[in-house]
C-alpha cells in the first residue's frame, strides 16, 4: 500500500525527516511518499500558522497528481485540517496528534504530551479533546524550543526530559512527542525516562496501515460528507 | 468607533446582508465596514470550506489597507479562524458563533442553535465547546437548507420553525440563528416561537462595542501571542 | 435607557462605588440607578450571606417604585439570586459574575478570577459553572482580604497581584476582578500584570446595554417563567 | 437523637406530612421535630420561591429556641439553602435532594427524578450537580402537577407513573420522588413500576442518623466555615 | 438485621479488624458477620489483585450457607466486584469506596482520599467516577505504605497526615480513609487535621442499615438484572 | 510476531470464531494463537460473568506455557480485566472494546456500539469511558440477542441493522460490533447501512501489531506496575 505523508509546513528538510520516521515505522509492503505544501508557513507555531497550514495541506492533496495512494498521514502535531482532508479524499486520514494519543492510551492510564513552544499547548489540548482522546491526557507541556531549533539533538533531548518530568508529576505514565520534528527522539528519551514514548508519525503510519488493512474508510454519513461542488479560490499566491 | 465585519466567503451579496444586520445592531457612534475575502469558498459548508475560509479571512485582515478599526467581527457561523485573527490584530476579535451563545446564556437556562445543513452541526458544536460556552447548549439542529438557499424568506422561516421545535424539545429556552445569512430572521421567528432568538452578527457587534468601550483587548500572554516573524506564502491564487 | 444596578449588601458606600464603576462603563444614552437592599447582610461573604442577599435583592426589585428601567445589573460577585430576578422582572438581568466571565472568554483561552476571602472561591466556581462559562476558567483564587477591607487601595492591589500570579500559573491568560468592591482596580493591576483584567460591573453594564439594544429579553419558556401567584411573606424585619 | 426537619414553605400541613414521612423512616432512638418557616412562600415552585425559602429556612434555624438537636434535614426538593445552613449550625445538615440521589446511586446504575412542574426540573438538575451526584442522573422529569395539587393521591400516582416512564426510557433504573410533598408515594408507585423508588425525606433522615451515629460533622475548613460576625437584617416582615 | 461484611482478601486478621470497625458503627439491632474469601489474594494491591478479589468475593457469597442476611458490605477500598454482587444477591449491596464518598459529600464541598500505595490511586479514582461520586473528589493520594504495613499505627498515622496535607492543598475539606485496613484511624487523624475523616467501613454499614430500614433494594431493571442461568466454573483451586 | 488472543469465556467454538476473525485481520508475519480460559462463564453477559471472566483470563495467561508471544488481544467486548493483564505480562495488551473505539474515532465524528443484550450496554459505556474514548461515543445499544444466539446469521444481521438505526439517529457516523461473537458481520451490515463498521477483534489485532512494530510496551510507571509478590489462590475449581 502507499501512504502519503503531508508535512504541515513548507520546509523540505522537515518533510524528509518526517518521511524517514514514517518509513522506519512502515511495514514491509508500505510505500511512503512525503509531500510538502507549495504554500503556507515555513513552520507552524500558533493558530495563524495552523489555519494557513490547514488550507495549504488541503490544497496540496486537492491538486496532487502522483500515483494513487491508500491513506493519508497528516504530520503536523496539533495543527488543524484533518476533518477537511477527510471530506476531500476517499481514503483513511490519520493525524499524528490523535494517532499518538490513541496508542498512548493503550500503554498507560494517563499520558502526557511534550511539545515545542508553550504557545502551542492550547492548540494541542483542543485537538486531542475534539479527537475524542482528551480524557486521559494528564498534561501538555512545552520545552520552550521552537520547531526549527529541534535540529540540535542534545539540547532538544535535555529540554524534553526536563519538560517530561512536569508531565510525569501531573500523572503521565506514557509520553508523546508533541512535534513532527521530534521524530526519532522517542528511543533516547524513553530510555532516559524509563517509560514508553510515542512518536505521532510512527503511530499514524501504523494506524493508517491498520485501517487500510481492515478495509475501513471515513464515514460519509454526517460530518465528513464530500465537499459540495461550488466555486472556491485557493489563495492569492503572494508571500 | 469602527468595526470591521468579515464575511467568511467570497459572495459579495452576503457581505452586504451581514453589514445590514451589523449596522442595525450597532450603536450611534459605530461605523461598520464589511470585508469580503479575495479568495476562499463562495459559501462555507463543511470542514474543507471552513479551513479554506479561515486562511482567506486571516489573509484579508493581514493585507487590509483601509482606515484603522477598533474591533473585528468574524461573520461565519461555526467557521474556523478566530484564534488566528486574535494573534494577528491588535484589537478585540469576536466571532458570531461564540457571541450568540454568550448572549443566549443570559436569556435562558439552555439554548439551541438552528443552522443550515446537518453537516454543519458538528462544526458548530466544536466551536461552542472550545469557546467555553458549550455547557448550556441543548442542541444544534439543521434545517436542511444550504447557505445560498436562504434567500427564500418564507421557506427559510418555515424550515427554521420546524427545526426549532426539535431544539426546544431538547430543552432549549432560547434560540440562536446558526448562519450569518439568517441575519434579520430573528424577529419573525421569535414571535412565532414565543422565545428570544439571538442573531450572532448583532450579538458580535454589541460584544465588540462592549470590549472597545471598556478598553479591553486580547491577552498576549499564552495562546494568543503575536505570530512569530517567519516566511509564509498565502496560497496559489488559482481556483 | 435606564439600568438599575443592585448592590448585594446593605452598605450604601459600596452601592455608590459600584454606581461609579457602572457609570464609567455605561454608554452616553444610559442612565444608571443604584439600589441598596433594605435588608440583608452588610457584606456578602459566604453561603449564608449569599442566600440572605438573594432574597433581599429580589425583595428590593419586587417593591421598587422608581422610574421604569430597561435592564437589571446584579452587582454581587458569586452571589445567588440571578435566576429569581429573571423570573420576577420583564427586562434583561445580568449578574456581574457571569458577565465578567463572558467577556473574559473573548480575550484569552483561559481566564482566572481573583476574589476576596478563600471561602468565597467555591461559590464563585459554582456560579460560573451554572452560568455555562466554567469550562475555560483556569482558577478562582482568594486574596485573603474581606470585602470591607478593600478600601485600602495599595494593600488590595498588592494582594491582588500576588493572588493573580497563582491564577496565571494555573493557565489564566485573562483575569477577572472577583468582587464588586474591586471595581476600578482593573486598569492598575492590568498594567502591572501585563494582561487584560475584566471588571464584572462594567462588563454587566455593557452586556445589559447589548441585550436592550438588540431587543432581547429573558425567555419565559421553561426555567424562568413568571413566578406563580401565591402567598409569600418577605422576612421578619428584625436584625 | 433529635433531628430537626425544616419545611421549605409556610404551609403547616405540608410540614406535618413531611414529619410523618420522616418519623416513618427514623430509627427507634430518633425524635423528629418539624419546623415551619415563619415567612417565605406558601409553596416553593421556581427560583424566586427557592431563594426566598432559603433565607427563611436559615432564619428559622438561626432563631430556633427549642431543645437541642443532632442534625438538620432540609425538606425542600431542589430548593436552595443547604450550604448556608451548613455554615450556621454545628450539626450535620442533609438536604433531601442530595440524600435521595446518594441512596439511589447505590441501587442502580442510573437514576431518574420525577417532580412536580416542569419549571422545577432545571433547579433540581443544578442542585444534584453541585451536590456531586449529577453524573448518574439519567433524567429529571415533571408531572405537570403543582405542589399543592399533590393531595389528590390517585391523580398524583397516575401522573407520576406517566412521567416515570419517560425517565425509564432515558435510562433510569431507580426513581426518586422529586418533591417533599410526594412522601409516602414511594411504595405504591414502586410496585406499579417494578423498581425501587427513593423518597428524599426518608433518605435524608437515614443519612442524618448515619452521620450522627458515626460522629461526623460538617467540615469547617474552606467552604463551610462559620458565618463571619457582622450586621444582618432578616427581611422586612410584610407580605 | 444482619449485615454480611466481605473482606476482599484472604487475610483473616484483616477481616477481624474490619468486623471490629463495622460493629463499632452498627446500630443496636444490627448483627455483623465477617466473611473471608476462600481464595484470592492475601491483600489487594493493584488491578490483578482486584479482579482476582472480585471473583473470589462473588464466589464467597454465591456459596454462602450461613444465616440469612439483609445487606452486604464489601470492604475492599477501590476494589472491583460491587456490580456483580448486586446482580447475585437479593439484598442491598454497599461498597466501602462509594459509601465513604457519599457521606463525605455531605460534609464539605470537596473531599480527598488517602490510600496506601500510589499504584492504587487510579483504581480508586475509577471506582468513584463510576459510582457517580467522582465530581467532588479533589484528590486521591497515596501514603506509600502497603496494606499489610498498616499494623504499625504510629507510622501509618504519620504517613496519613503527610499525605492528607497534599489532598487538603488540592481543595479537600473532608478526608476519606482509602483502605479497609485503616479502619479505626479516623478519630486520631481527624483531630490532628481538624477536619472530618470518613471511614468507608462505618459509612457502608450505616448506608446498608439505611437502605434496609427504608425497604429499598437493588433495581433489577437494566444493569443489575439477575445473572442468567448458564455454566460457570469458579477457578482452578491451585495457588 | 505472535499474538495471543484470549476468549473471555469457556466456549471453545467461540474461541475458534474469534481466531478466524483475528487471522483475517492479521498481517502476513503475524501468527495468532487462540486461548480459551480453563474456567469462568460459558458466555459473559453481565457484571458477575465479567468479573469471573476477568480472573479466569488473567489466570489463563499466568499459567500459559506455550511459545513466547509479542502481544495479547483480549476478546471480550465490554469485559473487565485489561488492566490486570497489563500488570501481568511484559508485552502490549489490547482489549477489543477500546480497540474498536480507537479506530472508530478516526473514521467519523461520533461512533455507536451495537451489542447483544441491553444489560451489557452499561458495562460497555464504563469500559469506553475508562479507556479514555467515551467522549465521541454517541450511543451503545442492544439487539436483544444473547451471545450464544449469534450463530443465526440472518437473525443477527436483521437485529443489528434495527439497533444500528437507533445509534445512527443518536448521531453515530461509524458503528462498532459490540461482541466478539459478531466478528465477520462487519462487511455485510456495513454495506446495508452505508457506513463503516469496526470489528473489535480485527481492530485489536492491528493495534497490537502496531505497538509491537513500534517497539512500544505498557508503562510500568504508576498504574500498571508489575504485581507485587504475595500469596494468591486462583479459585476453588468447582462449578
Amino acid at each position: 500500500m502507499r501512504i502519503v505523508v503531508t508535512n504541515c509546513n513548507t520546509t523540505q528538510e522537515m518533510t524528509e525527516e518526517i518521511v524517514r520516521g514514517a518509513r522506519a515505522a512502515a511495514g514491509p509492503g508500505t510505500a511512503v511518499t512525503g509531500l510538502t505544501p507549495q504554500w503556507g508557513p515555513e513552520s507552524a507555531e500558533g493558530w495563524l500558522d495552523s489555519y494557513l497550514s490547514a488550507a495549504a495541506v488541503i490544497d496540496l492533496l486537492r491538486t496532487y497528481e502522483g500515483p494513487a495512494y491508500d491513506a493519508v498521514v497528516m504530520a503536523g502535531f496539533g495543527e488543524h485540517g484533518r476533518e477537511g482532508v477527510r471530506e476531500l479524499v476517499d481514503v483513511p486520514v490519520v493525524d499524528i496528534t490523535e494517532a499518538a494519543a490513541h496508542l498512548a492510551c493503550l500503554l498507560g492510564r494517563r499520558y502526557g504530551v511534550v511539545t515545542t513552544l508553550e504557545r502551542s499547548c492550547g492548540q494541542i489540548e483542543d485537538s486531542l479533546e475534539l479527537a475524542g482522546v482528551g480524557r486521559n491526557c494528564a498534561a501538555v507541556v512545552g520545552t520552550g524550543l521552537n520547531v526549527l531549533e529541534l535540529g540540535d539533538a542534545e539540547r532538544t533531548e535535555a529540554a524534553f526530559v526536563a519538560a517530561a518530568e512536569r508531565a510525569i508529576a501531573a500523572g503521565a505514565e506514557v509520553l508523546v512527542l508533541g512535534c513532527a520534528g521530534m521524530t526519532g527522539l522517542q528511543r533516547a528519551v524513553g530510555e532516559k525516562l524509563g517509560l514508553p514514548v510515542v512518536d505521532g508519525v510512527g503511530a499514524a503510519v501504523k494506524l493508517a496501515e491498520s485501517l487500510v488493512g481492515l478495509g475501513l474508510g471515513t464515514s460519509r454519513v454526517g460530518g465528513y460528507a464530500r465537499p459540495l461542488p461550488k466555486g472556491r479560490v485557493w489563495g492569492r499566491g503572494v508571500g
